[in-house]
């Protein structure tokens, strides 16, 4: 029972303490907008921020009323390359891409695309791996803690910035969703439309317990050290709590019919004459390799900081409830749901659209089949796309 | 994003490096057996152990011929400990302390009722943290790879010892279940009854992967130290990676429904004015709980040796598949499934039904609805017990 050889490769590696983006890293495709730098970003939980950048990405060309934006809003880990190849800046590509560019679901030859790294993310927004220009030195543990509406709010300082007064539609999946829901809650003159994908108007319990065993070993990991560890040597950061933290949330991404197909009980190492503790079946290096490959671009605070985000994610909250908060969205809203979803079941769509219509609002719902589970908003970009380019292109014509 | 204080009370309590029962604790209701004191017991995996001790509890009275002999075989962190309260030695009530007694479904006026601790476990069975008599000094990571076979072999072993040549029937849930399958066909001739519960003929890839990232869990636990932590000082073992470990396990089984009802966004500590990383909503709270009560009773190295054996149980390796292996079998099988069972999915009791019956064996299904999830395997008692009572008259009776 000595020290797993499973691990071996990722420690090995000598990787930074962190995955994160940094200043002086490629910026790629990358655009910055820094705001909140003559007064503090108040956030909604009571701490607030000096000198915030938002990362950003845009595809199209905005039009000359600034009428044909999108935003895109992106998931836990993912970030403002939602389109477009992987190179330098980018460790992969666009978490989006086959829905993004000419002639795809969002068309880039009519509509401007933006997507916005979230406010404590890592990949060029600011968040715990950011320099505190007070301090000269990374926030880590002294990074507040940051909600879905402190990153709409961040994200319409881009659409300032821009001079996009109203986007067409905003469009997320999972956390993108929430974004997306909240966008219309938040600032309904702002939003033509909205589309909010496996996701949910508040964070379930069974959401929050797994989120919390993933925070949990994340802080488990001795090189987390509290939150403070970008002076970490190279291989000294903790990218075993991450990704034991992302392996558990991969397999509540997928299904069992799927983990089934693909694996079964497949090994990777013999396990017919000898049996040692570290023998790994083919699902255990599929943990492994969503494990290291994350922790290679991603940054564990803020996984810590999103992760926490969408727990506290609640529509209702402050508003009298859930009913009196959609009641604010003016926008029709398109709701996604995926039939083999455990995350983020069906029935959490169905909530919104139905609270949605039954307060006179224009509410259009889809649910389509997959065995792919939660991932396939990532997955099956073509029912996506289907769902999304006639609810779009409704919009765009003024039906509504 | 100090040190989260709501993992506080866990390490404060100064509990030993493990949970695991010792000699020289009170035995409480066990008997010990031990064996393989003149020649080693050999493992399935290659290993082998000498002066191997099985902590065992009995029920009732054997009769005359020995022929109301039922085992009870127990799940991941059971112990012998089936039924009867909790007190010296025993830190918990009968895991199936409602099924077990005078008048209950395993009704012990009538029948002779035997629980044995798992080979590997840690409440008074040989494992990881007995001492080895060679060396004088806990096993702890030179303990080997033991699978659901060996602990059958170790079972039979005390069957030996009390003179039960044949169980009338031998009984499981989830484990329990895996090692009455074993049973049926290992030793055919030694079973009148097999009745196996929320449980599989093999461990699916979901199964193993969610294992997995739990091992992990204690792995990553600095305090783990590569298995070796017996002599570690009070309050510095291996207790968060087993509290984590447990707590995801805990989430699997259960159903989201219950947690919903039960839980929803309730919150231990407000969030309503000012968000800090660590304020728990009432599911955190639930799983910390339940993370630390496994702590106090439980060892990490039995929990990785137990889960791993879990991992490998497929009764058809080596026999040529799982059709053949099943064919062995001459008892009747019960099998019983829990309709909202997300962990071992009713479709994995219904093959094995299928199977035995489709070769031509005796074969009874049972569906249980529940909200409870795996759980209600322990938890709905009644419904267990309904399906249990006439299967194992029909035995009694010699129906069949």
């Amino acid at each position: 029972m000595t020290d797993p050889t499973r691990r071996a490769p990722l420690s090995a590696d000598l990787l930074p303490a962190s995955g994160a983006w940094r200043p002086g890293d490629p910026a790629g495709d990358r655009k910055f907008h820094t705001f909140a730098t003559e007064r503090s970003f108040v956030l909604e939980g009571g701490g607030s921020l000096r000198d915030v950048t938002a990362a950003y990405e845009t595809w199209g060309t905005l039009d000359a009323d600034a009428a044909n934006a999108v935003l895109v809003c992106h998931a836990l880990t993912g970030d403002s390359h939602a389109a477009g190849r992987s190179g330098p800046g980018h460790p992969t590509e666009g978490w989006w891409d086959s829905l993004i560019g000419p002639g795809r679901a969002l068309d880039t030859d009519r509509l401007f695309v933006v997507c916005v790294n979230v406010l404590g993310g890592c990949q060029g927004s600011t968040g715990p791996s950011s320099i505190e220009a007070a301090t000269g030195r990374p926030y880590g543990s002294t990074f507040p803690v940051v909600s879905i509406r402190d990153m709409v709010r961040a994200q319409a300082a881009v659409a300032d910035h821009l001079g996009i007064d109203r986007w067409l539609a905003v469009v997320g999946g999972s956390m993108g969703g929430m974004q997306a829901l909240e966008w219309g809650v938040m600032y309904p003159e702002r939003v033509r439309a909205v589309a909010a994908i496996a996701t949910t108007a508040a964070a379930s319990a069974q959401q929050i317990a797994l989120s919390s065993v993933q925070r949990s070993s994340i802080v488990l990991d001795p090189r987390w050290r509290g939150g403070d560890y970008y002076d970490a040597e190279p291989g000294d950061g903790p990218h075993l709590g991450l990704a034991i933290a992302r392996e558990a949330a991969q397999i509540s991404y997928r299904t069992e019919q799927v983990f089934n197909e693909r694996f079964g009980r497949k090994h990777l190492d013999p396990i017919d004459d000898r049996f040692t503790p570290w023998q790994r079946f083919d699902v255990e290096g599929y943990l492994d390799y969503h494990g290291a490959k994350l922790v290679r671009r991603f940054d564990a605070n803020s996984y810590l900081v999103i992760n926490r985000a969408m727990d506290l994610h609640d529509v209702g909250r402050g508003r009298g409830g859930m009913e009196r908060a959609l009641a604010r969205i003016t926008a029709p809203v398109l709701t996604l749901a995926i039939d083999s979803d455990t995350l983020y079941p069906p029935y959490q769509q169905e909530l919104i659209h139905e609270t949605v219509a039954s307060l006179g609002g224009e509410a259009t719902h889809v649910e389509i089949s997959s065995p792919d589970g939660h991932d396939a908003f990532l997955l099956e970009s073509d029912a996506v796309g289907d769902a999304l380019v006639p609810f779009l292109h409704s919009i765009e014509k003024g039906d509504r």
